[in-house]
């Protein structure tokens, strides 16, 4: 049985679920942020993965990629499967901009700021109506 | 015509080349970190490649993480394209352990220290042996 840490449940909004993945938005209003978390249990490195299962993942990832790059029109992609923190296996897509706050840091680390409700409701109808065409 | 960015080229040391990407060892000894570019002009986001070749470059961060889990036990590997700073697609397969440096930071930003000759002579004949059976 898949079951979502209780750190990224904690921290993020659920936006829907891919073929393999779960599609969270990470509530931190600095970065448009997505995590990708594949419905499997006992997941923790991309290795862990079947190879065809990987290849869903891949494609998920590429998908959310394309999703990103047409809603914000980033100056860059980051795409990162770290999990130093958060054992269970956690894929970031992140949109980036020269003038976002960490640019060109990684955005791990730095402030939080969480959506207001007005701000939450926006994006996630957007996130949704171009990820899930809801 | 494939060229390395400078500043990859500047702060690495060549291993060789898989079937799409040149693989690379970070001259920096805190932390087993490879990082792989698919030798292809003009990418900069892993949506760049044909979905052919992602599925390529999965396979060969596949392999490389699998390497690095028989040579090192990691506790955990941090697999990343970032981009930021290195516009040319370039992707980190770095082994992380609860004892380094950084721990449970990402890598980015912390110090660099060199490989001593002798060190990267040691480092360099063992990757090659397990990554490209030398």
């Amino acid at each position: 049985m898949f079951k979502l840490d209780p750190i990224l449940e904690k921290d993020t909004i659920f936006l829907g679920d891919l073929s393999l993945s779960r599609v969270l938005l990470m509530n931190n209003s600095l970065f448009p942020w997505l995590i990708l978390v594949p419905r499997k249990e006992n997941l923790s490195e991309i290795i862990d993965l079947s190879p065809r299962d990987s290849e869903v993942l891949l494609s998920e990832i590429r998908y959310l990629s394309l999703s990103f790059k047409k809603l914000f029109n980033p100056t860059k992609l980051n795409v990162a499967a770290l999990g130093n923190q958060v054992k269970q296996l956690h894929v970031h897509v992140i949109a980036r901009f020269e003038n976002d706050q960490a640019w060109p840091n990684p955005v791990w680390g730095y402030d939080k700021v969480l959506y207001t409700d007005e701000q939450l409701d926006k994006i996630v109808t957007r996130l949704k109506a171009t990820v899930f065409e809801l």
